[in-house]
């Protein structure tokens, strides 16, 4: 997503070029691209799936069919990873310890079908400027809670610094999460204000924000995590520029992280 | 603030025709006015000052002197109450605990001056997306961690529904600021989604967002609060239209809330 500008042959050939080890997808333009063809693209040119992004949005109608089908193109992939943005309140509704219920209540669904495909899913609290329209779940901590009944080959979280920076408590959530190995994806992004309308598209390059990324990393390290971690940039001052450029770029920012 | 298109002396008028017993009032307009004419003109037409907004902004250089002022201001104006909006991080800092810690320090300096004068410094837990450049203090939780040290007739907090309403944690921290007193304002405005460039002014009136307002007003009062309910709504919408409409319209959905 930090590079979307960037066609995926493209996109796979520059990573192989520049070394970088993996690449997390995005559902859409793997769809676009026909994902046989981009579980082959990827595999060919000797690269990991870290993660599929995304599932979820269990609030909305249908959320049953399109998770199955997210797990299934997990599957296909050859990722272990399909990352969940929750969904936030139904149309009409108020009740956010509802919404929350109904969130666990379809990853209890899904997790067993998940786990006996090899796929978990990794659910990602997003900031709280999202809980009303995108994801209910905000914190780590509220994440866990709805992770803890599940074995972690089925269900964990996904620690995103962008989400979680502001949160006092995260760092003993990760602790915790790390513990029951349940860090199912690390993810890494800068934050910057003023933030744009609509606010999802104002991250900010690794290291130019107000986040201490490396303490983030260090931390995630100690909690005994030691798989993937990706730098997930939504921003339209990036993706306005040459794709290679920004991919050169993130990587320089990612190792001076 | 919900209707700072309205000259003061319009607004006074307007919330005695409306029986409207009290207004908070904000530093900049009443220092235009003249904060001694400011509190004979809301005096003598039997209003009271229900807060000051605000002092804070504690990891600014100057803020001493600034705090001093708004509390000497507060007394002027016959309130009990100042709101404090606290301040981000300090310029090139990436460091959330110690911006927290330099604000609970500036706190402990102030709190018997304002204590002395009759005046309650009421800490406001801002919204996470403010955290990095208007108000390190994200959760009433933090807030009251920093309020506690202090009696409650120098030091509480403000309950505003904009800023907890995500917060599943904010019910208990209600509960237990009602219990010792510390609840000293209590700010109604409701979300909405998009959120606006710089995401200031994007308040919805209420009854029209994503908040249960009911069920905030029901859980402040069961905490012991019996205080003035003050409407807040930083609104580029509401601002650009009649504000005598907007009072009255603001009231209306005051009472079906």
């Amino acid at each position: 997503m930090t590079v979307k500008q960037l066609p995926l042959p493209e996109l796979v050939a520059h990573c192989v070029r520049l070394g970088i080890p993996g690449i997390g997808l995005w559902r859409e333009p793997v769809r676009e691209y026909g994902t046989e063809g981009a579980a082959a693209l990827v595999r060919d040119a000797g690269l990991t799936v870290t993660t599929l992004c995304r599932g979820g949005f269990f609030t909305a109608d249908g959320w049953e069919q399109d998770n199955r089908a997210a797990i299934d193109e997990a599957v296909t992939l050859g990722t272990d990873t399909l990352v969940l943005v929750s969904g936030g309140l139904p149309a009409g509704s108020r009740d956010l310890p509802a919404a929350r219920a109904r969130i666990a209540d379809a990853i209890a669904e899904l997790a067993p079908y998940a786990g006996e495909r090899g796929i978990r899913l990794a659910i990602e609290p997003l900031h709280p400027m999202y809980a009303s329209d995108r994801c209910a779940v905000s914190t780590l901590d509220q994440a866990l809670e709805i992770a803890e009944p599940f074995p972690p080959s089925q269900v964990g979280v996904t620690v995103d610094t962008y989400h979680l920076w502001w949160d006092d408590r995260a760092p003993a959530a990760v602790a915790r999460a790390g513990a029951a190995g349940r860090i199912h994806s690390f993810q890494l992004a800068d934050w910057t204000t003023p933030l744009p309308a609509g606010v999802l598209d104002g991250r900010a390059q690794l290291g130019t924000g107000a986040i201490d990324l490396a303490a983030w990393a260090a931390l995630v390290e100690k909690a005994g995590y030691a798989g993937p971690v990706e730098v997930e940039l939504f921003s339209d001052e990036l993706w306005a520029r040459d794709g290679v450029q920004v991919l050169e770029e993130t990587l320089e920012a990612f190792l001076a992280v």
